[in-house]
């Protein structure tokens, strides 16, 4: 059966270029956005995943949101994703879980089994910790975005400290994720070992696709964040299926969820053209 | 009612006074341990909970394997919370989760309400994903464990690069988290916000005490994973509530639980002491 699974990466570029779409919405039910319990959140989440689905490439549910519902959440989020899936969206797990050897592989199964296509991980605490999601993904066309370069205030607290060899901590983390995706890579050049970089740190973005040149990039933090999808142009150098960028609160909060959604999708189709 | 609960500090350092022992067990139900399917896993845990908690201070439910359980299993972890309080244990959520400042305090809502003491939580991405579980737990005498050099084998590659300033990447998370919890510091001299630090590196432990006087330590890493009770001596340095040491495989699987979890009660009383 998997043999006929291409890998992550060319599943990427090949939706990214049937869709003409970098957009992910990012499904983040804040109550005071989305009314509060299960009930509530599932009616705004499928209201607004409908709406956007067609100018978006995937969606990309932050567990957090979900699993403050409890038991009920849990369960919502996997609806969410097949009703994301039966839309043709890519489905992304935004958990960034973290943890060692036999743990990693037991969030592996919970994240990576049913109808999601990628998760994405916390690279803290090294190889041991990555490379069980990894292992899961790749033998059935799935994919793994490791954190590298976040897109918050508090960012670059921990993640900007000066190595002695001169580079940033986040380098070594990008170095690392390279590594980690060499043996991934597909056809149209891309791993299905990918990275997170905040769109709110656009300078950094061309030094990190040096260092990754082959890591699809999962871009948050514009909009609301500030980021700004002009600026992003260095993420999709490999091609238009290279990054792909999240927007939640921008669309979520929106008179027309459809039309913001539409307006990012035109915005990054010209940067990244 | 809040004013009634005494700071997370103070409880700890009560509960080990109390039950003459800083063991936390830690219930990591691998299905090639516990048996697979809720019912198997929570007939399982709850046997070992009550078998072990007379000789413990605190349980550790690692979330992952109940995640991957899915809806059941998010119940099924809070049921047995529930249990190890009516047990007189401390509860300690090992979520692992970080995540930018709203996401974070949804993850806050989830993991310290209802039956968990404390929670794990991983500081890559700055004060602000730590602070709202910080924020979280001070007014409601709980308290959280931040990940600063953890027991796996992996963790040397992120944790333990050298910075230009001289120090360890993982020494500039232990200044923050002294930072962090300076301001929850109760009577014992003990703050709400700890450290996780692993048993498998105690050369470490002498020099992260002096760089977080106050900070409570969960040590995990003893048996399976080759930590040693005899060498966490400096952990104790402030008091015999000033590290708590988790095991869970070595218990778990012992023939008879109760007894594992009473040798490593003793080792690490006498080495407290």
């Amino acid at each position: 059966m998997t043999e006929n699974i291409p890998p992550f990466g060319d599943r990427l570029a090949a939706a990214v270029a049937a869709r003409s779409s970098q957009v992910v919405l990012g499904l983040d039910p804040d109550p005071r956005i989305a009314g509060d319990g299960p009930d509530a959140v599932r009616a705004f989440c499928e209201r607004i995943l409908r709406a956007a689905a067609p100018a978006c490439v995937a969606v990309k549910p932050q567990f957090a949101w979900f699993e403050r519902l409890g038991a009920p959440g849990w369960a919502l989020v996997h609806d969410l994703a097949e009703i994301a899936r039966d839309l043709g969206l890519l489905v992304i797990a935004d958990a960034k879980r973290g943890d060692i050897g036999v743990t990693a592989a037991a969030y592996a199964q919970a994240l990576l089994t049913g109808p999601f296509d990628a998760v994405t991980v916390n690279p803290m605490l090294g190889s041991d910790a990555v490379e069980p999601f990894i292992d899961t993904a790749r033998g059935i066309g799935r994919g793994v975005f490791v954190l590298v370069r976040t897109s918050n205030p508090g960012a670059a607290e921990l993640q900007d400290l000066e190595l002695a060899d001169g580079r940033r901590w986040y380098e070594a983390v990008a170095d690392r994720v390279a590594e980690w995706g060499a043996p991934g890579v597909g056809t149209h050049g891309l791993s299905d070992v990918g990275a997170v970089v905040g769109a709110t740190v656009p300078e950094h973005l061309a030094g990190l696709r040096e260092r990754m040149p082959a890591q699809p990039l999962l871009i948050p933090g514009v909009g609301a964040q500030g980021g700004r999808p002009e600026d992003l142009g260095p993420a999709f150098a490999p091609g238009r299926g290279a990054a792909i960028v999240a927007a939640s609160r921008s669309i979520m909060k929106a008179a027309d969820p459809r039309a913001a959604a539409e307006d990012l999708r035109e915005r990054l189709w010209e940067v990244s053209g």
